[in-house]
């Protein structure tokens, strides 16, 4: 049982999105219920897919409020027809819970496109935030690491690679556990005349108008070898850059799995091995990194992947809870009030 | 042995480029002459090196000239400085072979950035395309693919683009032994609304004014799953993955080494099926897929990777036989034409 820094916390649940919902986010919700039994939940989605399975828990209305919709945004809905005729979603309700206060953050395996729509035009974006970013926690060779834009900007100016960096930063913070994270600008080259416009100029900035720990460029390689805290890079580079190390992850996969059923001593050899390499490789499962944030957005809303088992909705919520209870957006008014009073 | 379909092919070598030049260059071509004993080659460095290890090689003049100089380009060579007191480096030389028609292909582990603006300024680009880029084999889970841009060119628009998928697709042909090779533009959304501008207005260009066998977008897993042959992408995104690719592979070698340390039954399990995982692994090796080719230079410019040993260095020069032998260029003017007559 792990205890929260704030009394009364209240995370709000899309239990409609995703693949396999909503049985994933209600078992999810109920094994981060044992680890954090002080935590409240609001659950939003249809009674006839969920009421039975609440009931099946013991005094679930100790802990969790439901409220019923029969509306939920689909996977491939159109993001414009989410935002007209959504208004009665479990993702809206789940995001408005937020906005009215009623949720300290709310987590969606949901259709990310609408949801980060929906977020903005429900949260809107923090004071001096152009634009949100989304970023993730990645394994590495020497652990965790924070990777943002993952895909919300197809196309980033100087600025907002300045912003992703002051807010990855303070995401660091609360998510690795470190006090001041260490910053790249992902590139072609390590060399400062390396790359684009765009990155030498956001390079220049985050060195000369904030106290963040820069260590300069990075290259792609450095990303899993966990060179740096946080990783700053355009939602095209990082999107391409994190469905890449999911690729290459498979492929090692493949290889190990064709090696080892070479022959007779190789399959021996993987019987013994067996549990040692899952436990190795556990640090890879993308379960134990689901909770990608929306940074940026004046209010904490969490998207778990659209495949997301219970295990990964489990640690999309844990996500929510670490962040709404070390308050994440204070942190990053904080980083920003630095460079805005330098500014001036 | 291997037979060319071509009679004396000769091969241009610049054997001063690279960490472990000359010995690593030279090592390579004498395994290289083995496979492929009709290939002449013209060797470019300082004879102080390089003589003491050519006569430790029976009748070496029967297929190398070899021709001195004591100039090289130093690997971390300001182009600029390269291109203005280079004249008489073995790197410059090399391409000089190939400008004056003395060798069919030169292949350099040296200075990229040199080695491009030194192919480029000497043999130019071939006629229509605007750009050249760098191109290389990759392993997936379904054999060989292509990528291309790895670098050459950190910003693209659609028609730079829409030339690499031509060039690549000749590329494959050669390296991967397809027919009618698949090409996919590297996106963030396999959806055609999917993405920034640039690579939209790629996609429609390579639909509509080409006959290429063209699967539309493509995300960052696909490049390692072997969803398409060949992976179309600006010179930022196609480094940034390549160097992801790297830097995961590793990660997960990592992650295997510390699962087989970790108690005894799993140090047994390794030493069973160690040999069948080494020729499982062997496939991302990237020394096999060494040689990177600067596609859109009008002459075979091949580079071999900085740090290549004598094996990485042969596959290099294997690749460049194999170009020269196969007409690279020939079949990128074939697959330009028929898109320059569809314009016209």
């Amino acid at each position: 049982v792990k205890n929260t820094i704030t009394d009364n916390l209240t995370i709000a649940i899309d239990a409609m999105g995703g693949d396999h919902a909503p049985i994933a986010c209600l078992d999810g919700l109920f094994a981060s219920h044992k680890l954090y039994p002080s935590v409240k939940f609001i659950i939003f989605g249809n009674q006839d897919l969920i009421m039975p399975i609440l009931n099946n828990h013991n005094e679930w209305q100790k802990y969790i409020d439901f409220v019923h919709t029969s509306d939920y945004i689909a996977s491939d809905e159109q993001i414009s027809t989410s935002l007209r005729s959504g208004k009665n979603s479990s993702m809206r309700l789940a995001i408005d819970a937020v906005k009215n206060k009623t949720a300290h953050a709310c987590v969606s395996s949901g259709n990310t496109g609408a949801l980060m729509a929906m977020a903005k035009i429900v949260l809107k974006t923090i004071n001096n935030i152009d634009r949100p970013a989304i970023a993730t926690s990645l394994p590495t060779c020497k652990g965790k690491i924070i990777m943002l834009d993952l895909g919300a900007n197809s196309e980033c100016n100087a600025n907002n690679l300045l912003q992703f960096a002051l807010m990855g930063s303070a995401f660091a913070q609360i998510t690795c556990n470190k006090e001041d994270p260490s910053i790249g600008i992902l590139n072609i080259g390590s060399e400062d005349i390396k790359g684009n416009d765009t990155v030498k100029m956001a390079a220049k900035l985050v060195k000369e108008s904030t106290n963040l720990n820069f260590k300069g460029f990075i290259e792609g390689n450095d990303i899993t070898l966990g060179t740096v805290d946080v990783v700053v890079t355009d939602g095209f580079t990082g999107n391409v850059a994190l469905k890449t190390i999911e690729g290459t992850a498979k492929l090692c996969v493949e290889f190990m799995k064709r090696g080892f059923k070479s022959n007779i001593f190789s399959k021996l050899g993987y019987l013994l091995a067996q549990k040692s390499l899952k436990a190795a490789f556990k640090m890879t499962d993308h379960r134990y990194y689901n909770g990608a944030m929306f940074l940026g957005i004046d209010g904490i809303v969490v998207k778990s992947h659209g495949s997301s088992d219970a295990i990964g909705f489990q640690n999309a919520i844990e996500a929510a809870i670490n962040l709404a209870d070390n308050n994440i957006n204070e942190q990053i008014v904080k980083n920003l009030q630095n460079i805005i009073e330098n500014d001036i």
